[in-house]
């Protein structure tokens, strides 16, 4: 089965998704990396490339986009992980030539942007994958099924939370910079870069959406553009409560991750930290402890497992899920057949809720904190 | 040294919290009980008293009250451990008789009757405690010794929560009865029961006051009459933010009060249900693992600690310790002297503190989850 | 319903046991303590008996007993914490008065004194308790339960563990000088003071019995006389295998007690620094935790349990148990009926078990750890 | 850079170790799978590779090993991934052609073979690499550079177990089935499939070798002809002491390797299924829990890091380090250089070490579990 041709906008030199996103393309050998416009500066772009041994380099994306689209050989997909704000640019030119996109999160900087990224897609004869690569975990998948298959009823309550200490104080490496810059980050800082992250996980295990918000942002360090520690309170559709936490001020928290689901007759409980493992804690029995690949694991979970129970998995490989999920969408798209069965990935639409959510924290925040809706 | 003679108010058969307090009250031999009306039906309070082996036995407590305040050997003490509703109307015959009050959370069933408590303690030379067990825990103690002594600097984030899961579903039996009636319990159900003990312990930790709050709270089991479910986001005067989550129906949750405190140099964490434990976290550091009684306990958790590390001590102990810290201040009291070093419990001011806790929390959500500022 | 009237032999100042031995009598009011010979030296046991408000003061155990069997409210119970030398001398002189007898492990200092010591025993009316305290422990008393019920299967492997690390360097404290003094403590250090109690508490929840041992004793501290690290290969009668390994010196454990039983459907783990949970872990299935008085708990937990589930109870708590549960057999003997179902404590049988633990262990190292069988 | 020709004897479909190298291989890009010899059976052998692609495809690893020896393009290194009987049939014909030869452990299923192995290496020009894979786990290696730096003092006490539970019932699929036939996989069972691994890792982390032991082996599924149970007290040259617990029949225990190193300062504390972390116990003060790549993370632990701390690594990454570390001294050969500081991977003398591990405890147990010393 010949591998999918893939380009990469960003990711160049000292970038940290770029790489995650070459190992999770690479490890379950589906994708081959042959195209890069690494970086915004063609010096820059040239050198990293070079670096990588990438068959083709380009000065920049639009260069790529409209010399690929030419070749036979051309890439069939592109990622891109660029800063939010160059997100939809860059996805324009390979949307409009039909050339998937694998995009990184948020959506885009701006719900302007994202309107029109919406309609890029819809345009698109190509697939758009969003990498909320959380949802690739196994036992995210597990405790989702488990929602879906009514085994803790109907979600009164759900507590997420995402918690990281590395903005504690003042940063100036080139990670720090960009993303507490609204220009490029967009509105939202903690809210925008992780609690994208935790809303989209909340809505993923429970299949339920945010219908208002409250949201309390600050920004304790002192000059810093935006959040970085948010408190928010949520109402779903169907009178489902929530609260979301999102910091990147809390000190001994590294990417601390973690939702807990309450239904009417069990609960759920899953962190990133420790993800090969899900606790049931159906109500009046003893909390049991499921492990990826072990007893009682799900199809949904054991088809995105590779090592037996045990043996953990990480983030690398539940990256590796999305992307591998989304190579089984693109050969069956190329095929003009469904995907396999529990194939899953996060897309535009899923984008467009995360934008949707920063907005509402933003708004809320400038309201001092009062409840408004979410926009359909 | 004599043991401090103690009466009953309460407590009687089928009794939780009674017990609790009798057994907190022998541990460390401070006290001798000696007299009690401990149900509000004579014959049961007469049927407690003798299974009890109680020496004097009286029918209400207005009698005992009288008829101790006469005798020589009457009790210098009393623990009021009755349904919210009827604190109040017991501790002022006590108090007005000059007879110490150890009495149970929250302080009243209502704000009126909370102003009335304020009174009469303020009028009466005894002593008020209320029985805030969880400030007992010695690492809890030893939190707040960090805190003060700035190791975590200043603060800008409290997360504190207090999930259980009993009223997941209707319950029919005693405690679940009047602790859901908010004639017996008052206006808070989840929020009264244990809000108020999430609520103190941030401020016995921190030594921080809310200003304003909101609140979400939810009845989510059909026909409760009172929160079962509190969402509340916090602001501290001085502009730290928290959350606070408070629930009866969440699944696997047995009594999982856990607090998290983030400063500008560090963090603490301590969960009820692994006491002896406590993470500090400084920024840029290996988190480490403080442990009661161990490598570098202070001295103000180890005052109150019985046994060497690893020898867990609990519950019972963590609320003896309130006992015991009440007896110190009680003897000091009677030799008009003042406490050891140390000694701390929690005052009327506490309840009085939680009382505003819990009314704010009623106010905002009867509209619609706004900010209210908690009078002073 | 009367207290059961309790004399002290040993536990004056600075000892620690004796203090958690009257705590652990005075836990649920079934003991009061009115005579003691607390010290070896008249002096101390004077002022250590003040300093308690006892009633009636003794400057040696031989006069107590005397005297204490003539008086018609004399003790009913003594509780024997002295080192373990003098256990013997102490038991004898009540157990020939018919006096019962609660005496600290181990059983005595030497196999010979041992063996007295069942003479006595079975030629006195008395009761004798030998205070093995974890398995007053709630989640032990489950485990056993659970093994007694044949949920894990015939057992196959048992490894229990206790290391500690406070003699990791030369101590000069009272408690680290009679316990490493051969003369005091008897030949086994690390073996006989905690060594002992990991060989019960797997004697207990297994109900098989040691045949034969391999141990491979150290004192890795410069000087020290007696073993501060044993590691024992087991074989128990039936075919179990199993490890024990004791230690003193082991930095970071504070009293790490800890047993895991796997027989052919499942599995147990227990330990004591997080003592109200048990692991079950079904072949084949998730695992579970088991709470103390929580869901699924058995009888023979919710009986020694105080507070419901989330409320931890601790290492006085299970002491306590064992002295409960004393009492409750006193007070059948007293009456001449059978004790309640459940009752349960360490008895005779168990010291002179553990004396055969030690003796072989000290047998097997000093032929370079060769197997030596247990005297039966 | 050129990626480098990797070869493959073994891994073919239904097998579980191939394609975890093969994944190991490929996560950092430094290898390129070119050729196979998949199957001991040309139709399994030629099926296998098709389904992965690969270029070159031989019926039998010696066709392999001379044809590939002949190309100009041919491959550089093989990876040797069969039941363990075949291992130095296949070996010989690599090393005798001085291709490099990544091979899975134990070395080999006899001690004859293990000899003949030695020699052939010591003949060759190429290197050999042993996939004790648990080494290549970052704070493993972060563990022994704490060790070699004096940082917990003299060792005393290692305490290693690894306990798994899938052999607990019969088993006739693939894995279990030469896995448990002494032909195939030698003389130990659990001993060599994972007591390996367990002295081992031992070994790396504490630097000391095991110059005796006493080992007590079980089958205890009835039919069962290799050991599934496995206790064995270790000494090591200079005076520590430990202890080794090897199982496949202790439910609940999925893959739980797990070491605890004690020394005259401190101790450390490393498991398998939560490998991001390693406690650290210095004596007398707080446990500090070290995460990877976080703060404190020493050079040896991070570079062989991906992702920022809080971002879990697993199992295949600590595999894929070794295969890296087996690159960057393949590269270094190819230019006649000295690898990199820090590269480091395990050995024919590991694999010859392991080797007597595995004989020392057979004999000790049909010695009736006899202390019996290790060759040099």
């Amino acid at each position: 089965m010949a591998r999918i041709r893939l380009g990469m906008v960003g990711g160049g030199k000292d970038a940290f998704i770029g790489a995650v996103h070459r190992i999770a393309a690479r490890l379950d050998d589906r994708y081959e990396l042959v195209a890069g416009a690494l970086s915004s500066t063609p010096e820059k772009a040239r050198a990293s490339g070079e670096a990588l041994g990438l068959p083709r380099i380009y000065d920049d994306f639009k260069q790529m986009a409209i010399r690929e689209a030419r070749r036979k050989d051309g890439i069939e997909a592109v990622a891109i992980v660029t800063p939010n704000h160059m997100h939809f640019a860059a996805a324009r030119e390979f949307l409009k030539r039909d050339i998937h996109v694998i995009c990184d999160k948020p959506l885009t900087s701006t719900l302007a942007d994202a309107r029109k990224m919406v309609k890029a897609v819809e345009a698109s004869k190509a697939l758009f994958v969003l990498t909320h690569n959380y949802t690739g975990y196994p036992m995210v998948r597990h405790a989702r099924e488990m929602v879906a298959g009514g085994e803790i009823g109907k979600i009164r309550v759900v507590q997420v939370e995402y918690p990281q200490d590395w903005l504690t104080v003042e940063q100036d490496f080139k990670q720090a910079e960009w993303r507490t810059d609204p220009a490029r980050s967009g509105a939202g800082g903690s809210t925008g870069d992780i609690g994208t992250h935790a809303h989209n996980l909340a809505r993923f295990i429970t299949g339920l959406e945010v219908e208002s918000l409250a949201a309390d942002l600050d920004a304790f360090v002192p000059g810093r553009q935006v959040d970085d520690n948010g408190h928010v309170m949520l109402r779903f559709r169907g009178g489902a409560k929530g609260m979301l936490w999102c910091s990147q001020v809390a000190p001994g928290n590294e990417n601390a991750l973690r939702i807990r689901v309450y239904g009417e007759t069990g609960g759920l409980e899953w962190a990133q930290e420790d993800p090969n493992y899900l606790w049931h804690t159906p109500f009046g029995e003893p909390k049991r402890l499921i492990t990826r690949n072990g007893a009682s694991a799900v199809e949904a979970a054991a088809r995105v497992s590779r090592v037996p129970p045990g043996h953990p998995e990480g983030y690398l490989e539940g990256f590796a899920n999305i992307y591998s999920d989304a190579a089984e969408a693109i050969i069956a798209h190329r095929n003009g057949r469904a995907p396999d069965d529990g194939v899953t990935y996060p897309t535009i639409t899923d984008g467009w809720r995360g934008m949707q959510f920063i907005d509402a924290c933003v708004r809320s925040s400038a309201r001092d904190a009062a409840w408004v809706t979410l926009a359909d």
